[in-house]
């Protein structure tokens, strides 16, 4: 396979597609961007991080989330903007800095519907980071602040989050296999494994 | 990862996932199974080849189709049974035969929903094999009698077929990343690529 590629993660909550994300960018020298990509938006735009981290991998797709979103009322240029269309505009303001960033060369980009974003290139890998339940739960747990009681539905939350952003926005389904060119099972290898594995594949 | 595994492959019509099978099985040196589960459902039951053969991979639920099944008459006990519950109980002796070929150790199985009738052992991979419509139009022309003015409407429907088929017996969604422990783009790396790869990493 060609070397030098950019590589984008799509992943279920809880499944480790971050640390594989973190271990490709250390093992193939390439930086990493996940919430990173957050404080990029705000500077390129001049609009503030807490904006850009309240729509992070939310769809503006219902009215109650737009009304919500404009209690955020920014200083320039998009105050006075519905909160439908405002919620689009950081999306591309967003996707702005991903392909500025996929322009600067090889790198590892999570989530954020990269994948798409960057479907006219053709130096990109689409992963998407999957596990059973019974695993993410456990991860879950050792690595956030959440109860054994409220730790399924907070998976369950994050991930409807996750899938509504995506499908939203790409109008393809998150997790479906034929988005990505490979999917896989991180339990089956481990964060390490995988890393290694993918590392001598790439 | 565990050696000696059981290798399950759903796959596209036309993405070579037939092919990294049977790559796969001669480079660990397992038996392949495919069509040849047809002969021996056919063998383990007494019933012809043909009626397997009509079923393969085929969903019942529609009344037409049970219809059409219907017309076959097999000569044993099956004979007066309503023809949905033929079907369904040609899918159970085809399972029963997968779960045989399983006791008798490491083998690749394609199709046929074996990585949901194996769910509960623990020495399976599940693998579902995939490419973009443009490289399976090439490949399906290169190796089917198919013109090209119905290569698309083949691919389509065969594939919806498949998914029919799956999505029935399942309960789950064929194609779903999460159904598999490995999905896989073939053009990124090709048949035999993809081989050399997963069998170092199996």
């Amino acid at each position: 396979m060609k070397k030098n590629m950019i590589i984008t993660i799509g992943r279920q909550f809880g499944s480790g597609g971050r640390e594989i994300g973190m271990g490709l960018s250390e093992a193939l020298g390439i930086p990493f961007y996940d919430k990173e990509l957050i404080v990029a938006a705000a500077k390129k735009s001049g609009l503030s991080e807490a904006m850009f981290e309240h729509v992070d991998e939310k769809a503006a797709n219902s009215l109650l989330y737009s009304l919500v979103l404009g209690a955020y009322t920014p200083s320039n240029a998009l105050s006075g903007m519905p909160p439908v269309y405002m919620n689009e505009t950081l999306f591309r303001i967003q996707s702005d800095v991903i392909c500025d960033l996929a322009n600067e060369g090889p790198c590892v980009i999570v989530g954020r519907c990269a994948d798409y974003i960057l479907r006219e290139r053709d130096d990109c890998i689409n992963l998407f980071v999957h596990a059973p339940l019974t695993h993410r739960i456990e991860r879950v747990l050792d690595t956030c602040d959440v109860t054994k009681e409220k730790v399924e539905d907070l998976i369950a939350k994050t991930d409807k989050k996750r899938a509504n952003f995506y499908n939203y926005y790409t109008g393809q389904k998150w997790g479906e296999a034929k988005n990505y060119h490979i999917s896989l099972d991180s339990s089956l290898l481990g964060v390490d494994g995988w890393v290694k594995a993918l590392a001598q594949t790439l």
